[in-house]
């Protein structure tokens, strides 16, 4: 006989059991930390009873303008207060946060406010013209708030109303909204669309408290901890970064522009203790320090992602003050679901040892319930002999709720019972994933995979390379053989033979670049290669 | 129109929602870490691979034996490797988890393992002849497994086999048992027992999960955090850390006794940076460290709880090495719901002010939903006035799923939708509650609210004092009125004269003790003061 374990007053009721949300985050903070400074923006401060106010102002003000669950509201914003305020107080008010990417054009802008059918439409002034084309665009004109930012340069105001006036409508005592059941959607991220029309995937309550609470451990955070805001949080929600601050009682510091001055005044006025960003915010501060003579006036731990980050970018990264924390993760998957988890035994390897541990993408993060490298189609994992390339398969609590009105592309997305990432990728004999290539930009000649990523960190390594991007060339003998865009830094020439004796040097020779362009590369906001443009430029000349 | 955020394919599937379980910590560390160390008990270190191969053998074994779901495991055994294994082991076969307070006698024992209905008993041979006690009461004999620890001393073996014969007959490469649902149950802990007889709280995978992390985020652990058991594992899973340090990949450190010696010895040579206790631990170790001529060789991190630590005792922690935590929890609650969650500020404040601040027991931890200091039948909360007494209640996550067997005290603990803690607090202006007393150990003297604990305090600033425990005495006047039990350090007298001149010059005439009585003061294994055996003392003369 065994015991009755599932008996009716064993089951869950709302004294034991309530939704995960990350919104509980703020009242916390509000409660435990009330007179501390939870904003930085210039001159302008918000504690955290100020932050969480405004908050439950803006969820108010919207439930008030009708606009409640079921509902998006986009945001068009750099990293400012009303950006961290539209966090909480969206999904305070039952909708769903849409963020919209800044570098993005009015048609895909379009597309996208479209598609999510947003209600409201809150634009930063600095943006004002570029959302004027946006509304032309669109089949039914959402309220439009106006954000007067305090830095905001320039602009017209194009909206219904301003943001302060918004917020002067509601009251932040009206009660919130919770989330019925945490699988809830809380936000709507769409992918970068890369290839075809963006995606929009929904984050639940669930998977942003959880992500927060992992962020929090591996970038080992506290209510000290002083974030500064160099990663958009318009990618995957500043990957919960936007939450996770809340949930510690710590302190944001605003940046509206991603330039090296600014973060180098704000690391020594503010005592900034952490931040994120993709590697060429890393490379920008670097050569902004060479620039300016300049070093970070504390050590600022950084977790970086959006690409593999080149071992010299690293190296440099830590000369100036960055203690590195490289991580790996997806729109779909709530921002990160990897780290390279740093073994303090791995400190005493040789000096180029030591940076290709830390290139790798590393374990799953606390959090992220199952991460193998296989067949896609077998789900067959692949050999830890760090050579066997397979795809990085995700499973749990971190990936999406699905894609907004796509059971489709949802479905495909999850086949077989897992995530597709599109990543390709080697596990070491160590349990450590690194990733080689996005599976549509392997490159495949003679039958052989060709690493892309791997002729890319071979031409990081030229010191006159500023910027480096490996894509395929159709080649009549082999299929396919590697084509390489290089981006020189100012003041130094490179020639073609100069490259590719470099490449010879260390590389296998069906793995040497069949052609060399100069030239800008161009990236998406998160420092993702658009690949697909290099494409087109190879194709059309 | 609002969207259709409920559609099928946007609903939980296993690509997207997985039970949050612990358990996942162990193969995450396995992963990540399999060559680290894991635990060192002495001479013995096993490796994260290895103590999870040992973890898997015993849910084999486990299983192989035909126990699994629905059934107990009861361990009668101090921090040893196998107890931290059974953490792992016991739910990975299925069954649940049971471990039991080593200072019981053998009839309060034999209650427990009977109404749990254990199939195994798992006893270190230190407890044999305990133990052979304590099967003669049982009604029906379980599996019994002498743990034959490599520090053990002494004791016959009584089991059907011993420990490492029984992992020897399971297959590491067995399947494990998931959680079907998160709000299964992993283990069963039983109340102290100061009134009646033990309740059995059962924890679920959920809460467990989650107060891992939240301790490891609270405690401020990252991966090369060495955790040392100076709290008993039997105490509420060790306040979860059981789970948590293999979530971060940590290092557990045992300790069979809990001496100063010993305490001083491992942070010496395993440099160790964590631990908990209650404050009798601190106090032991500071003394011990006054006898010994020793500080700790490196400041480690100890969350306390469990009673309310004396300033004094803090101050002397400090001054010996150690950097305080005070949190605050019951068994009830799977360890700990609250901590006095440090500002940086109160650095600044005066000696006396800092730690006063520091024995409030502060604010919800990050996993907590919902902690007030209310009226229990209203719900009404008390002003935020550091004066208006209340109960403290909770909600959320955080609460067991109920007490095994019985409905009643299930729904009674849960009445009005909240847990009832049965502790009185106040609420401070900063939001921080302070508990004043017990709700059963409150004294009423005419009409007014003594708090047991506020005379306590007073009593333990006296020099002379070791320990102080106040409980209620019968007055013909007021009803009833403190009487005073003291225990005095070695070499010093006292007398009764002397401590109620302390009083006098400290408390209101009517919180004076009405009586003071020399001796020793009997505790928990937790540290709590046994009032009720005080009171059988008074009362029996």
């Amino acid at each position: 006989m065994t015991l009755d374990l599932d008996a009716d007053f064993l089951k869950p009721r709302p004294a034991n059991h309530r939704p995960l949300t990350p919104l509980n985050f703020l009242f916390r903070a509000a409660d435990a930390f009330g007179d501390r400074t939870a904003v930085i923006h210039g001159d302008v401060r918000y504690t955290w009873s100020e932050h969480a106010e405004r908050c439950r102002r803006l969820a108010s003000a919207l439930k008030r303008a009708g606009i409640g669950p079921g509902d998006v509201v986009s945001v068009l914003a750099p990293n400012t207060p009303a950006m961290l305020e539209a966090h909480f107080g969206v999904p305070l008010s039952g909708a769903v946060l849409n963020t919209l990417n800044i570098r993005l054009d009015a048609a895909a802008l379009a597309f996208i406010v479209t598609h999510c059918e947003a209600k409201a439409l809150l634009v930063d002034r600095q943006f004002s013209a570029l959302s004027r084309d946006v509304l032309a665009k669109l089949p039914q004109r959402p309220l439009v708030i106006d954000i007067e930012d305090a830095y905001a340069e320039g602009g017209e105001l194009i909206g219904d109303t301003t943001y302060e006036a918004f917020l002067a409508t509601g009251d932040p005592d009206d009660p919130v909204h919770w989330p019925g059941d945490e699988f809830d959607a809380i936000s709507l991220n769409y992918t970068s669309g890369t290839t075809g029309n963006p995606k929009g995937a929904l984050y639940d309550h669930r998977g942003a408290y959880l992500n927060a609470l992992s962020q929090l451990l591996h970038h080992e955070m506290t209510n000290n901890s002083v974030y500064l805001w160099t990663l958009p949080l318009f990618h995957c929600n500043g990957w919960c970064f936007s939450w996770a601050v809340a949930a510690i009682g710590g302190t944001h510091v605003c940046l509206r522009k991603v330039v090296a001055e600014d973060i180098f005044g704000a690391v020594e006025k503010h005592n900034v203790s952490h931040c994120c960003g993709a590697p060429t915010v890393l490379n920008m501060v670097v050569e902004g320090g060479a620039r300016l003579g300049r070093k970070l006036a504390r050590p600022v731990a950084v977790m970086t992602a959006g690409a593999a980050p080149p071992a010299p970018v690293l190296k440099s990264s830590e000369a100036l003050g960055f203690v590195i924390r490289h991580v790996y993760g997806l729109t779909e998957q709530h921002g990160v679901i990897s780290i390279c988890d740093w073994h303090r035994e791995w400190d005493g390897l040789p000096e180029d040892e030591r940076l290709r541990m830390m290139t790798r993408q590393g374990t799953r993060t606390i959090t992220t319930d199952d991460m193998i490298v296989a067949d896609p189609a077998t789900l067959e994992p692949v050999p830890a002999d760090g050579q066997t390339m397979g795809e990085i398969l995700l499973r749990g609590n971190m990936s999406m709720k699905g894609y907004l009105k796509n059971p489709k592309a949802t479905d495909e997305a999850f086949s077989n019972g897992w995530f597709h990432s599109g990543d390709l990728a080697v596990m070491h004999d160590n349990g450590y994933v690194e990733i080689k290539d996005r599976s549509k930009d392997i490159i495949i000649s003679g039958g052989e995979n060709i690493s892309s990523i791997e002729i890319e960190e071979v031409l990081y390594k030229h010191p006159a390379v500023a910027s480096a991007a490996v894509i395929a060339m159709k080649d009549e003998k082999w299929g396919e053989g590697p084509c390489a865009f290089i981006e020189v830094k100012d003041g130094v020439s490179l020639s073609d033979e100069e490259v590719l004796d470099f490449c010879r040097e260390r590389l296998a020779r069906f793995k040497v670049p069949r052609r060399v362009i100069f030239g800008p590369i161009e990236r998406t906001a998160t420092g993702k290669v658009q690949k697909f443009k290099l494409r087109a430029l190879l194709e059309n000349g």
